[in-house]
């Protein structure tokens, strides 16, 4: 198989995603190898730099790149030739089996629906995140933000599509799930998350019911749901406190000579939280309910974190994740056309 | 001016709440006094036990207590001789100027509504939190959690009433007031929060915009506007974080002999980061759009927690904040009436 990488995507473009991708290159199966695409000069001079001489990496020119503040729908149009719009062509002619990317979010995301397609069956779809869970493993958030207003039935999606992502991709079998909600009796909550809940109860998902965020950094579940309004929040605040916590923890430890000894003997332990706190070490966020495999990698990813991304996309293909939601969707969709024959069946007797 | 502390309150009732009340009648001015509301005898012997003689505390005992399991409205009606459904009692009989619970939030929240009765004007009463910043001064979250789904209307409310409680009770002049959102511009959001933000900009209060979660522990504002969902799921993260951080530097410091001596090198700085993660520290949270001052404290409020929040509430009282809030609804409502009629005048000379 093979994996577009975006060179230019990200804060750290394109020395992050080319070495990333040399990393990751080192890494692959026989069979597996990567493209990336981007301006060619400035992608082989990193390529070159990092010294790289084996035959798993190609480079596709595409002399346009979509900044992070443009509008996404009309930088898609406009920029023809972006590493973007590039990447994803890639997928469209097969020549490409995933793609992976740090730009834009908007971009990367609008290009995935506009470009690539939803799933038949998909009301939206996702941008899952994977939530770190510190001492723990990390869960599965979806939406993360793509969706700023959500139905019940789209939840419901989330909650298969999570499932089956954290099953082939990150080895969890049977992974629990549990809906975000301000309590966590059946019948709390809005009007969206009290039938979301129905909804998810009656899938085919190991369900295990409202969770408070309070509970999340308990592992309370492998997969999180949520709308994208509240999965945003919970995401940047869990971001924004970690940043807190270092600056605190550096400010309060270097305040005295008695504390910079403490901290230097603590300093393995200090580390360690830090790292936890920190995303791109769990790899990117797979868009989840369209056609082909995408993964959004954090702006800020180093090459380590890309290495991490691009490696992830290799069960993301392999699992074939996309058919099993395609699967479960028509399972879904099957059951949901007997159940209305039942119906019909019963009021015919009752006539 | 007379405080009505609920004596059985909270997990740690009967003693926390009136060890807490003989630690603030101490602090009360000449003219301002308490009275618990409670099991008479359970009272008195707290008070015995503390060493109490003073005349600063009445006891008035309900024999009855609101558990926080039950459903808040079938319990206000059944247990009249509750401390809850008494304390309010007094507070509507002229005997009483505010009132402190540590009790059921739902209890208190639906009580505040059914038993004191919702402001004029005011389409959905808040509970307001406040939101300790790490390192910096707090910030006054609402609605922390009473209203699962609002209007926009609703948030131009707790904009305003919560900037009035910034500050008369927490002393901030001029306190800026910021809108969850997921990102920071001007047309970003869901439509409730774009709405929302037209709302807020033209009210009479110091407005900064859209605020990201990332940005709450960077005291973004020093109110924080959001939906009831929302807002609970930042509090309960942000305490969840706060919990899991402590949980982890326990673990990790204490794992080795050297550890553990750094760590008790930095002890005082340990304890400097769990205390203002505590919310206990800052009082308790009052609810807002009601025609009575009531604070919830917070359940597992100790004597030290009831202490601040029973001296918070004599800002409260002696600030005005219920007729400020009031005279801005007022203002509010005039200026519409008088824009609707210019909009007549204009309509009328168009004709």
């Amino acid at each position: 198989m093979k994996i577009v990488v975006d060179g230019m995507g990200g804060d750290n473009a394109p020395e992050a995603p080319v070495k990333g991708a040399v990393e990751a290159a080192r890494e692959l199966g026989a069979e597996d190898s990567i493209i990336i695409v981007g301006r060619e000069d400035e992608v082989r001079k990193v390529l070159d730099e990092s010294g790289y001489d084996g035959d798993k990496i190609e480079v596709l020119n595409a002399s346009e790149v979509i900044e992070t503040g443009e509008p996404p729908v009309k930088a898609l149009r406009r920029k023809k030739d972006s590493s973007i719009v590039r990447g994803m062509e890639l997928l469209k002619e097969g020549k490409g089996d995933a793609f992976v990317s740090a730009g834009s979010t908007g971009a990367v995301f609008a290009g995935s629906v506009m470009k690539l397609g939803r799933l038949k069956g998909i009301g939206r779809p996702a941008l899952a995140a994977i939530y770190p869970v510190v001492g723990m493993e990390p869960s599965l958030l979806l939406d993360a933000g793509a969706n700023a207003e959500c139905k019940s039935e789209y939840l419901r999606e989330f909650a298969i599509m999570g499932s089956i992502y954290m099953d082939k991709v990150l080895g969890v079998k049977d992974p629990t799930v549990g809906l975000v909600n301000n309590g966590t009796e059946e019948n709390k909550g809005s009007a969206l998350t009290k039938e979301a809940y129905q909804l998810i109860k009656n899938s085919d998902v190991n369900f295990v019911g409202n969770i408070e965020t309070r509970e999340l950094q308990n592992h309370a579940a492998d997969v999180i749901v949520t709308d994208g309004f509240t999965g945003n929040a919970i995401v940047k605040l869990t971001e924004g406190i970690g940043l807190m916590v270092i600056r605190e923890m550096k400010k309060r430890f270097l305040s005295s000579t008695k504390n910079k000894i403490g901290a230097l003997l603590l300093k393995d332990q200090l580390l360690g939280i830090k790292k936890e706190f920190d995303y791109s070490e769990y790899g990117g966020a797979p868009i989840l309910g369209i056609k082909y495999p995408v993964v959004k990698a954090h702006g800020s990813s180093d090459p380590q974190a890309f290495k991490q991304t691009i490696l992830k996309a290799v069960p993301f293909v392999k699992g074939d994740v996309i058919g099993k939601i395609t699967e479960s969707l028509e399972a879904y969709e099957e059951a949901q056309v007997e159940n209305s024959d039942e119906t019909s069946d019963v009021s015919g007797q009752e006539k």
